[in-house]
């Protein structure tokens, strides 16, 4: 009889003990923006960190980025890291490479917007975006069409002494690529003026075909149809790069002529 | 029988389910310096936030920061939140009250540093920490003294519309003290060149005696004899301030005359 009682109690004690743990409470800042380093360092010349991309991925599902070296342009998509290499292939990057800059976000869409009319630009796409959001705020943004064109960029890897970026690329360390007829998404984010010096401020987009055979750090596009997914964050977390370069490294000038150079041609 | 034999398995899924839970992942972002919106914010004019100084205690037991319509200046020290009013007056903030520009951080020293000698000015520190640390790192930064002379500021509480701070501040809304002989703490961040826009790159400081009597942003100091206690961060999270002015405020201007003049006189 003593054991009929008991058994009941147990059951509630066990049942109670498995499933009322308390709930973890919310990890914080999951809806930000995570970004390893600052453009700045990226554009003086260190082109080398320690952040792995198995912890990049960690901190996101979605974002873009370089590799070590500048060895192609990161793009991360659905979880997955993809090198968009300067010759144009496109490979998986395992989780041991490492990055010197990338941004990533766990991609969860407040809006979609869907642009149609003959040769939409990415000019179009950029003024209709800054015309309805927060131009304080801070925007994943994922762009998917059967593009017209899409015009790209990759970089060569560097070799130490590493030279200012700007000049890097200006010195045939970067491949530009005419894309047409092409299928695919362009990635990337929508920041706000505040964020010079951190990142890039308005749009940085890089592209990937579905079919995963081509791609670039985005100059302009042209496409009949686009569909606009938008994602704001919260906010921005920084690590900062713990690569022995970066203690050396001139920060302290405005670099913004180098980025726009960098970033739009 | 059957009773007997099923007690013990009984207590250990008990005991398993009890003491055997998961251990939490370590919370990322803790060795972090929080920051709850951006310094162009306050310089544009945008005096208030949605963050309750009871979430900034969240994010950190130690930091700086000012108050809605800026109603004194923030100084975040062992968990407590002060405010140091125009009036001099020193008072514990309730955990309600909200603030539109705070940075927090959970304070663990990695080293400390001695300086001695006669009349040793806050310029002195500022240098010798210049030159022993790394310029592109973030740091948290706490120094005990018993100051002979501390300058110090506090702001009265502005009206709306709001003008921009620098013109605010210059229009008599600052209230500049000469404390003497004055035992306390200055608290504050050593930041590097690209927080500009985002936060004060350089030193910045708030001052507490330690008899919470008085304080306010620290202009200069002079001592025999300073601690100075430096953490060093990992990184920098921004978290947006999502007030309704913030949306129409000009961040596309470099402030960096108008941050100098609000900062250092």
């Amino acid at each position: 009889m003593r054991s009929l009682l008991l058994y009941p109690s147990l059951f509630v004690l066990i049942t109670c003990s498995l499933f009322a743990r308390p709930v973890a409470p919310k990890e914080p800042f999951q809806d930000y923006i995570y970004q390893y380093s600052v453009i700045d360092a990226l554009l003086a010349g260190v082109y080398d960190g320690e952040l792995e991309i198995g912890t990049l991925k960690q901190h996101g599902d979605f974002g873009i980025g370089t590799f070590n070296r500048l060895d192609g342009e990161l793009l991360l998509l659905d979880g997955k890291v993809y090198k968009l290499r300067y010759n144009g292939e496109v490979v998986e990057v395992p989780d041991a490479e490492k990055t010197p800059l990338a941004c990533a976000k766990f991609f969860k869409p407040d809006r979609t917007i869907v642009m149609a009319g003959e040769g939409i630009t990415y000019e179009d796409v950029v003024k209709r975006l800054e015309g309805e959001l927060n131009g304080n705020s801070l925007y994943a943004v994922k762009i998917r069409a059967h593009f017209k064109t899409v015009k790209a960029r990759s970089v060569h890897p560097a070799k130490k002494p590493y030279p200012p970026l700007a000049a890097y690329l200006a010195d045939g360390g970067q491949y530009v690529f005419d894309f047409a007829d092409t299928a695919g998404v362009c990635a990337g984010f929508l920041l706000p003026p505040y964020v010079a010096r951190t990142n890039v401020p308005g749009m940085h987009l890089h592209y990937m075909s579905d079919d995963r055979t081509h791609g670039g750090h985005v100059f302009g596009f042209t496409a009949d149809r686009v569909e606009i997914e938008i994602d704001e964050a919260e906010g921005l977390v920084i690590q900062r790069n713990t690569d022995s370069d970066m203690g050396g490294a001139d920060l302290h000038r405005d670099r913004k002529k180098e980025l726009h150079q960098v970033e739009m041609n």
